[in-house]
């Protein structure tokens, strides 16, 4: 097993990575301050892992909430399944939340246990790659909202993550592909040695290869921990953990969630990402071209639907978090390995990827 | 004007206390950081005051979301008509949101703001009695659940409170009483000596006599801020701003929200209190009397409604957030002015207290 630490000085905690740790009981009862303990899953996962976490459990009044799986369930009504699981069972401001799922789930998790009685602990056990590359580590949390994506939430940071690996050779391909997109962000944003090294591992990823998954995890949480510390609150660099986000979240609000998978949207959104970076002299056609191949080398799309208009892609960008008192902002490449953020957007070339990543 | 500063570090912020505030534009855009403002008001407050706030902030790009009034409607739904309104006017994370009116257009916005994109800022402008007192100052905000009040909400603080006490002469009767009780409360819970300023100058206060109303908010805020900066997420000594709270909350609930204004069930919470310190042997017969006295003064029930029984108040009280691990803790008082956090109750005392305290 690998520890790593997310340091936030008081809100610090560790991100545990390895196989077989659900059935650990003392690994997540260490963690656990009261009593009382909710997890939270949804029907997918909970015929799969929800007895084996419970088994661990024993000592602790439990209670559980099943919610219904997917993306289009991640919003405030979904939420209230919460609450009202919580309150019948009458849990209190001791109470510890679980997040047992993908994203959607610790998303959701996360801000119910933000917002319950103004806030309870919680703890990450995310069963897809993509959240335990992304979405468990730094305490992002919130739930959609009809006009966008991620627009209601809190950042609060859970007491622990527990990264099981053992679950991921369960993954649909899919979720595989989808979770390997952010492991490429952290290549192409801030570890251009770890994109190396997915150019020479992508076959044993994509093969769902244990050791390599492992490596992948553990590089993944390091990038972010790191990132993340830096900036807790996305006042400044953090933001480089958007790349492809702006376009993706266009994506995936055209297109109504759940449609594409995030992982997916994200994909395509740092084809666009890498390709208006290209168009402004940062990435060489070299560059360009092998962003690409690893992208479609780990099955994701690198092309928007056919169907969605650059003046579609612009309004849907322009009700996103990153817009900055009125202006885009875009997360873009400076060099391989390197993220910038910038205002500095030249719209002819920004039409120019619209309509070079269309799909035919 | 006065100026008081609830002091927590990088959150402190200035309660302004005075009168025609609302006029004095430069009092609250210096507290803006963009150019973006949406003020969220309610239906009877929005023909009273908006035109005279959207005046002073003409130079800001404004909206306003108008919310139905009452209790009834601090929940989730129409907690959504506040990002609806944000995300249809496209603010983006350095909008400002003000909240004009009374505790709910208060609670509401403020957790709003804490939500909205992850967190965005908000101003508080009280214009009742009852949320310049209490409600505004100190950044608990949040929304209903059927299952219990204020079960929903986060520690948000505003970036500055303008308590315009020119406002409260067209404040109606029962909602002066209402404020009222909150005031009483610092007198029982921390501040004899203002408790007997109170018992002097309660007839002024009734009949809204400014100089009167205008040192009550003043020494009720000073006392409110003393407590919240020592503890803000209330670990410990903040709980005793709750007194009368866990009672009241328990009629609120089973009359419907709304029906009892929060501060008529605050009075007759604070008499159960007072009630069942009296005796634990903590007031004498006097003290009792006095407090019972006073708060009749303010017009305010000192009884709980006759159709609820004993076992329904426990009912109720066990979903409280003040339950602690499944004990019911009180505030209680130990001696005029000096309140106590306490679960160790006697519960054939509590018993007697619920008849002695029930209206015939």
């Amino acid at each position: 097993m690998q520890v790593l630490t997310v340091d936030l000085n008081d809100r610090s905690y560790p991100i545990y990575i390895g196989e077989q740790l659900l059935g650990q009981s003392s690994l997540i009862t260490q963690h656990i301050r009261a009593s009382q303990v909710c997890i939270v899953t949804n029907e997918t996962v909970a015929p799969l892992y929800l007895q084996k976490l419970t088994d661990s459990l024993n000592e602790f009044s439990l209670s559980s909430v099943i919610l219904p799986d997917g993306e289009s369930f991640k919003n405030l009504d979904t939420l209230n399944n919460i609450f009202d699981g919580l309150l019948s069972a009458r849990h209190n401001r001791t109470t510890t939340l679980i997040a047992l799922g993908g994203g959607v789930v610790g998303d959701m998790t996360g801000f119910a246990a933000a917002c319950y009685q103004r806030g309870v602990d919680f703890i990450q056990v995310p069963t897809t790659l993509l959240s335990m590359v992304d979405s468990s580590v730094g305490g992002k949390t919130g739930v959609n909202h009809a006009l966008g994506k991620n627009m209601i939430g809190a950042f609060y940071q859970p007491r622990c993550v527990i990264a099981d690996t053992s679950v991921l050779q369960s993954l649909p391909p899919r979720e595989l592909s989808a979770g390997i997109a952010e492991i490429i962000k952290y290549g192409l944003i801030c570890d251009y040695e770890f994109f190396l090294w997915l150019e020479e591992h992508m076959d044993e990823l994509m093969a769902s290869e244990p050791a390599a998954l492992a490596y992948a995890v553990k590089r993944s949480c390091e990038n972010k921990a790191k990132v993340v510390a830096q900036d807790e609150f996305e006042g400044g660099i953090r933001a480089i953990l958007n790349l492809g986000h702006t376009f993706g979240h266009a994506i995936e609000t055209a297109q109504g969630y759940g449609n594409w998978l995030h992982g997916e949207a994200v994909g395509a959104g740092m084809a666009m990402a890498a390709d208006l970076s290209w168009r402004r002299g940062a990435l060489s056609d070299t560059d360009l071209e092998r962003t690409l191949t690893l992208l479609a080398r780990a099955k994701l799309p690198t092309k928007a639907p056919a169907d969605m208009s650059p003046s579609q892609f612009m309004e849907l960008m322009g009700v996103d978090k990153k817009v900055l008192d009125g202006r885009l902002r875009l997360v873009l490449l400076e060099a391989m390995g390197k993220a910038i953020v910038t205002s500095d957007i030249e719209l002819p070339l920004l039409q120019q990827t619209f309509e070079a990543c269309k799909a035919s």
